[in-house]
């Protein structure tokens, strides 16, 4: 942390400073231009926000800078510069030279829907399937999911065709029933900083696909991950979704180079969705493409058997065919950059 | 809703879009230009989000452009244009001509804290104490409040000094307590579409505070009230307190042209918090009385006996004597809009 | 400036840093801590972004933080911290007791609408006159103003009923004609960052309206004054009219904060623009309001005799009799925190 | 255009938009609803802005919405569909199957530095020079360029190494001087909407790369190139550079899904600046990949000599051996999707 003072602030001023230092135990090295003192203070508290507003309250400070990041467990040091692997089970993981596919409806609307879904998605090589059974709905009257039933429809589909689960989960009491049927426990954007939950998910035992909300800078969604690791679980995964801009051209701004940012700054693995990172059906194989020559580790996409008569998110998600096509091209830049897509369970038809 | 078809779009495309009406007991108006086809949709489908999404996917549409707003019970049609008033008790309401006026501190840190406060701020003309007892906390290693114990400190003080209490909750099983104690309930703009929460809180019987999300639109923030006021809670105070920019000049942009927007859309009463909004104590009073010079509902203000060393965001509280003195201001500038503020407690010293 | 090294960056890269700072003639301080070492450095380099990216560049160097401002003289310390008066004439100035307001259409569209708002305006109160004769359109096919004809309608309509006159410029070589005709030469928004613009301005003897870019830092705002003082024109005022946000609701979202922030930072005057702030007529008078009680120098506002039929920017425009009646409400507040408005010029009919 | 009346409108404020409608010889299809009437006008306005404007001027009328998009010529309508190649030279050109690349420092700074960089980068498969005489610089004090003689370097340099020459010009004054040196004028960010400048470059008779404003919408920005196009000058490319956003972790956020977004509403070619659109040097290689991935027509990188003691932007410059290295991925990730990139001049050491 740095205090930078005010031009020209008073002896006493700068006296204070250092005697809240020497207070917490921390020490300073006190820099005095002609115009200016500036004090860098070496230590590590246990609170940086609180010191941080502490400092920043006393007359005669212009301004803290913080020079040490918050996270500590997701970061890259603490790995050694080592990149996590978040392992699913032995057909799935994130983080190694495989890219991990997930695909599915925005909503699980019927059992037909989802084995239809499955089979297909599996066919064309994704390994997991992604569906929403709780779903964080801006309107009230707006469809909200099956619950459990719609949990059940996914883990009987997934296990036909031999992929993992990720799913929602939207209320801290509703975790347990959620990790009964589910691989993977998704954290929506809206629900990045719901505290409560991410502590309820730090008590799991299966991997968070942890999404970065819509207006939050990268050291807060990394926070938000501390908040998953710190509870006790340390496989999280982290997914890149669009972030909200001025431009109503799409839906929401697909940051990608959040993930070799992301990369430089934590160990987790980080993957993309280009389906709600965009909004248009036409702007999902690009983005994809894109994500993996980014370096993702992952992609998740809605693709929906019918999306004209989808309950939710239909002008985004991908017809089977479309999806069937896009593995195809996938496969090829990901070669291109020395990494590999899933293998399809079955041959292609 | 309308439908707008792209340029020469084909009769079949047209068609399906005319059936896909039909079909759902609604009623067409077609407009056939020499370039394009726009179609006009009657009536009041149950799920708007899922209807346009389903219109959006078929071929040859453009787009659908939505003209009837998604909230009903929130709206100001709902009540025939007439502002709602919500009561606390028969000190405090809002959306009257008396502007509510919330002081105290971001967490309440202790029993000497609280009162020192209450006493105060209560003389100054306060009539609502805040403060944090559950605080939802960027890092995982910042301090999370004193919980029940706060709680409690909160009651006391605001008992002893005729204030009613302002709180957040976070977890939608604290609800309950917090309810036991609380005389209105907070949703932090973090939680805005935490809508699990929504509805606990729609269960209650005591009013909301519904803060804007960091980069909620209003109709989004409208909608957040409506899931409310559908769970069965009709007493919901919107509160303004900055949305998220690109300027890091201030930790937030306090959007204060958002409170006549939303009085023109909602009959639910709309308070402004300066502290968050601006995130700089020097700024708390110049936007305090711009709120109220805007038309705000009330104010909702981070006044601390000590900032330098408050757990959290000292920076953007006021002292005791700067309250004091704001409020003096404010009386001025209520006044020459034809308004007033609470009356102080005690006569000041 | 603060040069952050990496954790544990080696001595020579340390080494590299003192090098550079040595051979540019500063002074360093260094503080070695347990992990990391920071350099803080004192002295007046003459170009500091090519320093700071200097620094940036080696090896070893995190982040380099400056900490003194890019502007000099522009800063409230260059005038010991006085705020400075902006005299246009002597009946109109900015930054004195007095509050200045600017009215009159977005577009000068013929001779008799300028007479007959400037009559009126006026007498409302205004002191000076505002009007578009070059027009920044988005569009190539949008009318694009009258030019110098405008320019010499403007002139006679403002001098008939006692006004100023400010108008925009958008091409270097139009600086010598408008400013025969203006008393304030108007850089707008998208041309904040046009430095061959602001220089141009800075060769003028008449004062310049500078309007904030529409996604402008306040830094980067202050820059461009600099540009304008540095080229030899101390006589410049800032005008707030909205910054771009996520949200539709309004066409900018109105940063009143910036008024208090600015006054902080610089001894410029500050006036708001309620028309662009917020886009929409019936948001003009409370964010008026808003703006004089948050401190504002002045106001300027689109005001039209018939908006319906405005060539440019009627839905935001106020009606003669709007801006009557805004008028009178802006004197009680005005007078609430002790300044004052201009004084019709003639009795009200 | 629709034009959506308030719920309830009286039939004298639905009668008074038709009475505009036939006054402008537009003709209308009125659907009366139950509650709400909406008007389709039908017809081509020679200015839309105007129109809109007018109309949502009138009582009654709650919203306007566009169905035409304003820009015309660089719309793929004009083109019936077909991409258009914008042809520098024989061995340059923008749209084609190959992919364009242009590589340079930010600003001149001396004849070697330009000798160096351009026989290098030539060697390693760009073809075309890049570098700023004029520099728009945020601070006056910053270096503002060599001018002509820095165009005099560039065109030496890139002529010796038979490389084209990009570089911005600023003033339209200027236009005529750059038009000698340069093959291709490049308007910068910043003057996006300064229209004067667009007109000036549009009597030009050599290709314009045109860069997104910071803030720009994609309708904005093809607005943009529609004025050069309308004043004769068809050969505009348009370049992606990064949006302004609320995330401090990169300089700017490049926004991807803006090539195919463009692509499919104009028949110009689009680039992708990594450089701008990230600010940092580690991103450039990763989001370069990703650009190509997504379908852009070419890049443009900085790449400096010793960007240590680079005089501007030399965080975000890559080395000349990383720019060598970084040329080799893509021709694979090129090769992957069906393109190719420039052969190098020289066979490389």
């Amino acid at each position: 942390m740095i205090i930078v003072m005010r031009p020209h602030a008073a002896a006493a001023e700068i006296d204070a400073v250092e005697a809240l230092i020497a207070k917490l135990k921390l020490s300073a090295h006190v820099s005095r231009g002609a115009e200016r003192t500036i004090v860098g203070v070496i230590g590590a508290p246990p609170d940086k926000e609180t010191l941080l507003a502490q400092f920043a309250g006393l007359d005669g400070v212009e301004s803290v800078v913080p020079i040490s990041r918050s996270y500590k467990l997701v970061s890259r040091e603490a790995r050694g510069g080592e990149r996590s692997i978040v392992r699913v089970n032995d057909r799935v993981s994130f983080g190694g030279s495989q890219i991990a596919v997930a695909a599915g409806p925005c909503s699980v609307e019927s059992r037909e829907q989802l084995e239809l879904t499955a089979t297909s998605v599996a066919r064309s090589g994704a390994n997991i399937l992604r569906g929403g059974a709780f779903k964080p709905r801006t309107s009230p009257y707006a469809f909200q999911g099956l619950g459990e039933e719609g949990l059940r429809y996914m883990r009987e589909a997934a296990d036909r065709s031999d992929l993992a689960v990720v799913t929602e989960v939207l209320d801290p009491r509703d975790v347990a029933l959620v990790e009964r049927y589910a691989d993977i426990l998704q954290i929506g954007a809206r629900n990045m900083q719901n505290f409560t939950l991410l502590r309820e998910v730090g008590g799991v035992r299966k991997p968070v696909l942890l999404k970065r909300g819509l207006a939050a800078t990268i050291e807060e969604w990394l926070m938000a991950a501390e908040y998953i690791v710190a509870a006790g679980n340390h496989d999280v995964v982290l997914c890149e979704r669009g972030i909200r801009s001025f431009d109503p051209a799409t839906r929401n701004v697909l940051d990608l180079a959040a993930v070799p940012v992301v990369q430089g700054l934590t160990h987790l693995p980080v993957i993309v969705d280009p389906s709600h990172g965009t909004g248009v059906r036409a702007l999902v194989a690009p983005m994809s493409l894109a994500a993996v020559a980014a370096g993702a580790d992952g992609l998740i996409i809605e693709v929906h058997p019918n999306p004209a008569a989808a309950f939710s998110d239909g002008p985004q998600s991908l017809t089977l065919p479309n999806f069937e096509e896009l593995m195809g091209r996938l496969r090829t830049v990901a070669s291109a950059i020395g990494r590999s897509m899933p293998q399809s369970q079955t041959a292609p038809v």
